[in-house]
């Protein structure tokens, strides 16, 4: 039996392993994490209207009828493609005969590490929670210091990047401050928050048609969002960012800008683009290395248009089902098949009841577009359970505005500290 | 308008404010979170049944329509009854006229501080998610070492006390290793679990009658689970437990075997018990200081038996509507109106379809037992969303037995130098 190691269980490994349940393959997963994350809705957990176990599902059971598959969790952190073997955070190796790895991306800081301090970004569970934290305990500070002049850092939100997950962190962020928090504090009105999105290219949402870019501003700005174009970060450190050379004193900044491939890739000694992806050949193996197979977001595979395809989950999931059915088929490095992209489109969410969707020829924006976002998520978000929870709490944000999971973890008194230095 | 302080927005506390809401007294209520916690279902959330945020309820929330009382985020950290002055964390004072502490209990390790790092107990949602972590981390060990002599201390659980606490964690540890990890891993049995939960006194549940107790234990025996009377925990080290003097090698040690009261109290400088709660007046109020009025479990509040009244959720309840009346009546310090606990009763779950039930003259267990307690406790569980929520999930566990939130936060990379170590 032929031994492959899948490295990550993102939607690409996970729906690589999928095709192959059951199947004459010896198949290992190694994953960081013990979950299989839905990050097209991990936005919703860092803004309060979702539990995180509401959309991870612990991997092992995806596989728990699936013999041939052994999940183990663990960090890879070495490829040592000579040997066929990948090395563990523990010092600890095992060898394949085919590697998968789907390890998907981090945030990029375009060169300034530092600032991941003051501006996290939005990859994982704990990231997200880190940025619930961060949101909610900002406005219990400012009932705290109640002072007007004083709480203004606190009720100050800047989101940096205007791709999908700046636009729907800045209107959530909006949501939780106009509407969800109405009525909550006694010292100050939290719809004065004032929720800054920067984007450095002219238009937010910029590999989307420009009307529907313009679309999702003005819907943002209806939120009361300022959307700031053609505007960059130059500075950010302990008491706020510099955008051009405007300072902004606030304690909340959320960096949704760039993506790199993770560091451990450059342990495989093969050609990297830019953002540190593998460049994969048309059926997603290395050229230097057939057995070796890199998909998802830490891939860099060229569309038909000869530009890399984008790093979204559609492309992950497609190339997992394609690489799952070529060892189904056992034409391994035959290369008589091409992956091929389908491009089902793109969509946003801005808010509670707006969106704006392209596929093919369609494009259309507002509370339909809205609506078709809902449905596809729920759809795609695995397990049946996960599915009700999530659309009762939808709909309850909806009617009701309220949001279910405002939980603060961190106790008070490291915030205090804050309060008084 | 009077102003009233009210520490610790527990089921004391909540119940309280909730019957001043809009009243014509200026109430400020402090918590070291942000959330009213439903404790009852805590060891859910830590046997990854249950979602942290379907159990916590936003306190601030709970008064968005009452005006006169407004919500801190803090911790009292010093009480100056002299000057009718609570001192919070970060320097800052705020006076009342009056005060009303229910700041609940702790664990109390009897002496042995040092034993709390190793065997975690069980109060607030940071505990209870430090335990999901630890006792699913265990099982994803086992999977990576494989060898069957090293991997027992992680599928060894010692519980520490046979209150009802420890009786439903082990309960439902024994049914997560032998129901709902079924078929998930490769390399060992998790039904080879050992879960051992140790009491010093002759039965579990000791202050129910021998018959239930005796009832639990068989029950509880039926799961898997070796329930071990009349022994003593007499030492706590990374290694392991010493139960009397036999050592059980394990990572997995849960402590549910006393409470105390916290150390803040001692400064109001007034007679406090062995388990340093205060004694209070019949109407609960402090005899020194007759404006300051102590409820739930940090009280020590005789019963008609002459006994103090038991540290549960109905006696925190029923004292907070009790001072609330006497408020609202404005009845304070007229000593006309003593507070009469009405004894509802007492139940503890054991496993998903068992339970122990006491109430008045009735006693029974079983399966009509549990769906009492299922009841009573959706009933009594704040905000409709929840309920349907948690309904939701109990009805997954009972008939697929599948656990929904089996999330691990920790990455593996600190789990890894333990293995290795």
């Amino acid at each position: 039996m032929a031994k492959i190691i899948v490295v990550g269980c993102g939607f690409a490994g996970l729906n690589f392993a999928k095709a192959l349940k059951n199947s004459e393959y010896q198949i290992t997963m190694i994953d960081k994490f013990n979950h299989h994350l839905f990050q097209p809705l991990l936005y919703q957990v860092a803004t309060a209207s979702i539990s995180p176990g509401e959309i991870a599902y612990p991997v092992r059971e995806v596989f728990a009828g699936a013999k041939n598959i052994t999940t183990l969790m663990g960090e890879v952190t070495e490829f040592r493609p000579q040997n066929k073997r990948v090395v563990l955070a523990n010092g600890e190796t095992l060898d394949y005969d085919y590697l998968v790895i789907a390890i998907g991306a981090r945030h990029s800081y375009f060169g300034h590490k530092e600032w991941e301090t003051y501006a996290p970004g939005l990859k994982n569970i704990s990231d997200a929670l880190r940025i619930r934290d961060q949101v909610l305990i900002s406005f219990e500070k400012a009932e705290r210091v109640a002072d007007p002049e004083k709480i203004k850092p606190f009720l100050t939100f800047v989101i940096i990047g205007g791709g999908p997950t700046g636009v729907e962190m800045s209107g959530a962020i909006s949501e939780i401050a106009k509407t969800s928090l109405i009525k909550n504090f006694r010292h100050f009105d939290p719809a004065k928050a004032r929720i800054i999105l920067v984007e450095a290219l002219p238009n937010i949402l910029p590999v989307y048609p420009e009307k529907l870019s313009l679309r999702a501003k003005k819907d943002l700005e209806e939120l009361g969002v300022e959307v700031w174009n053609n505007r960059k970060v130059t500075k950010i450190d302990e008491r706020g960012v510099y955008v051009d050379d405007e300072f902004i004193e606030t304690e909340n900044i959320i960096w949704a800008a760039g993506n790199e491939a993770p560091q451990v890739l450059s342990t495989l000694k093969v050609e990297q683009d830019k953002a540190r992806r593998i460049i994969v050949q048309p059926d997603l193996s290395i050229k230097e290395h057939p057995h070796i197979y890199v998909l998802g977001d830490c891939a860099c595979c060229l569309g038909k248009d000869g530009k890399p395809l984008p790093g979204i989950a559609p492309t992950a999931i497609q190339q997992g089902q394609y690489l799952g059915r070529i060892f189904k088929s056992h034409r391994q490095n035959s290369h008589s098949l091409p992956f091929k992209y389908f491009d089902k489109g793109m969509m946003a969410t801005i808010g509670k009841s707006k969106a704006v969707v392209v596929t093919g020829k369609l494009q259309f924006g507002g509370f339909m577009a809205w609506l078709a976002w809902s449905f596809i998520h729920i759809v795609y978000l695995i397990g049946f359970k996960n599915r009700i929870v999530v659309m009762l709490r939808w709909a309850s944000i909806f009617f009701t505005g309220e949001r279910g999971v405002r939980l603060i973890y961190r106790e008070i008194d490291k915030v205090l500290k804050n309060i008084r230095s």
